[in-house]
């Protein structure tokens, strides 16, 4: 396994490749790796001749007081991860590397990123497609492996792909869950043993609104969303950013429950903790 | 030669191309070529084994009440003209293949793109990096030539390809001229005979800059910027826009002229026809 730094230097490295007639798959990933991130690695391992991580925190889709200074960080774990998971090659790049000083170039998505969690952090998905522009660009990628846990950034991520034509096929890992139900994060690291307790709610609330669809057949958005909120509601440290019913292919709000197209997406704090989830009837 | 009208087929012939080791020159355009694009696919033959022209009138790059609908076209004229100086292929999309209905991401520089034109036309560069991020994805070149009469364009572009770290080189031409010095320009159709000779008027207030300043040697922007400006408001029909001495790198007002720096850019109105021109020192 090849632990590089530069983009010059991995560009050269995948065209190389790409001109052998390989196959890329690429993790990009903001590192402090778990179970969701190697799901996806092994994802790529099963359809790609040669698997590149990312391993980099992007300042640009962080907004201003959150998290960007005290998000977790282990590189040496991170590699030896990537190393047990057949990783060919690493790329960890400092700042100035994507983001010169004189840089100006910003990717925006100005349809399916407005709502949700466009709306609660508003400069959030100009960074994420900023920066998943120029390591599309850096990696070369065949394949790029997102995970369904962050379900606008997979519509907005397609729909970057599509309209500026990548040549990229974006493949979508299922979210990762610990044996209690809670959605696997970077984040959770933050949680002491009371707020991971209140945690557990959020996917409480999803499966709650799964037997209301299933069991009880109804595909009333409102009442849906009211039962799921309920369940949020039963914490001291936990606060509803939003709960949000809607296409998962283009993140519209629906106006009826739709199985296999609508998507229940929530967005919490536990404390100062941000945590999202979403699952599709 | 061979036309093709999809995006799809034109990337799998170039990525096809690039497999197989072969550098691919691209030449974008709007159409109805004039001598500085011949120049540019002649220069583009002379280093790649492949040249690809694209012939599309992009519509972002076009303000409101702009000259989008008129702009001049002639598609057998340009294919005859590509045929005979050796073009390779001919990608000529339509709307809908470079923009469906739902497209919703755009490329945006805020800095070089910012004064001048992106003054005078405020969506102009934001359309014209859009559509060269496409364009580039597309047609995966090796090198993309650019002709130095859109000066700011060129240092937009560059800094997009630099920023989003696209593998790619950005060759520039030089201006090409009419034998009296009116630098070749699609909107040249526009004008009459009596507007013509008005338009050489740039022409010549960039030559009365020169002298200034190989001459007489002087390095003084605003005396320079004057002088050129008196030759300008010698015609009936033209209207200075704007007329700048900037670092040619970086687009940035100069305070003194350095040679092989800075760029004397003029953009005027004859009539309705807006021209631009520039003059590097």
């Amino acid at each position: 396994m090849k632990v590089i730094h530069t983009a010059r230097e991995t560009q050269t490295k995948v065209l190389a490749f790409k001109r052998a007639g390989k196959k890329v798959g690429f993790v990009p990933t903001m590192g402090f790796l778990h179970e969701g991130h190697l799901s996806l690695v092994d994802l790529m391992r099963t359809i790609s001749d040669v698997v590149l991580v990312s391993i980099y925190v992007n300042p640009t889709q962080f907004g201003a007081g959150e998290d960007f200074n005290k998000y977790p960080r282990d590189l040496q774990r991170d590699l030896d991860l990537c190393m047990a998971h057949g990783v060919d090659l690493v790329f960890v790049p400092n700042n100035l590397e994507i983001y010169p000083d004189d840089s100006s170039t910003y990717v925006v998505e100005e349809e399916v990123g407005n709502g949700m969690c466009g709306n609660s952090r508003p400069t959030h998905f100009k960074g994420v497609t900023t920066v998943c522009a120029k390591l599309f660009n850096i990696c070369q990628p065949t394949f790029v492996a997102l995970g369904q846990k962050d379900a606008q950034q997979v519509v907005v991520l397609k729909r970057m792909v599509r309209d500026l034509h990548f040549p990229i096929e974006i493949v979508v890992g299922p979210i990762i869950r610990e044996k209690d139900g809670l959605a696997m994060s970077s984040r959770n690291a933050y949680l002491d043993a009371k707020q991971r307790k209140e945690a557990l709610l959020i996917y409480q609330s999803l499966q709650t609104a799964r037997k209301l669809v299933e069991k009880n057949g109804t595909n009333h958005v409102e009442r849906v969303k009211a039962e799921a909120l309920q369940v949020l509601t039963g914490g001291s440290h936990l606060r509803v950013n939003y709960i949000e019913i809607v296409n998962r292919e283009t993140m519209s709000p629906e106006s009826e429950i739709v199985r296999g197209r609508s998507l229940l997406a929530v967005a919490v704090w536990i404390d100062q903790v941000r945590l999202i989830d979403n699952f599709c009837f």
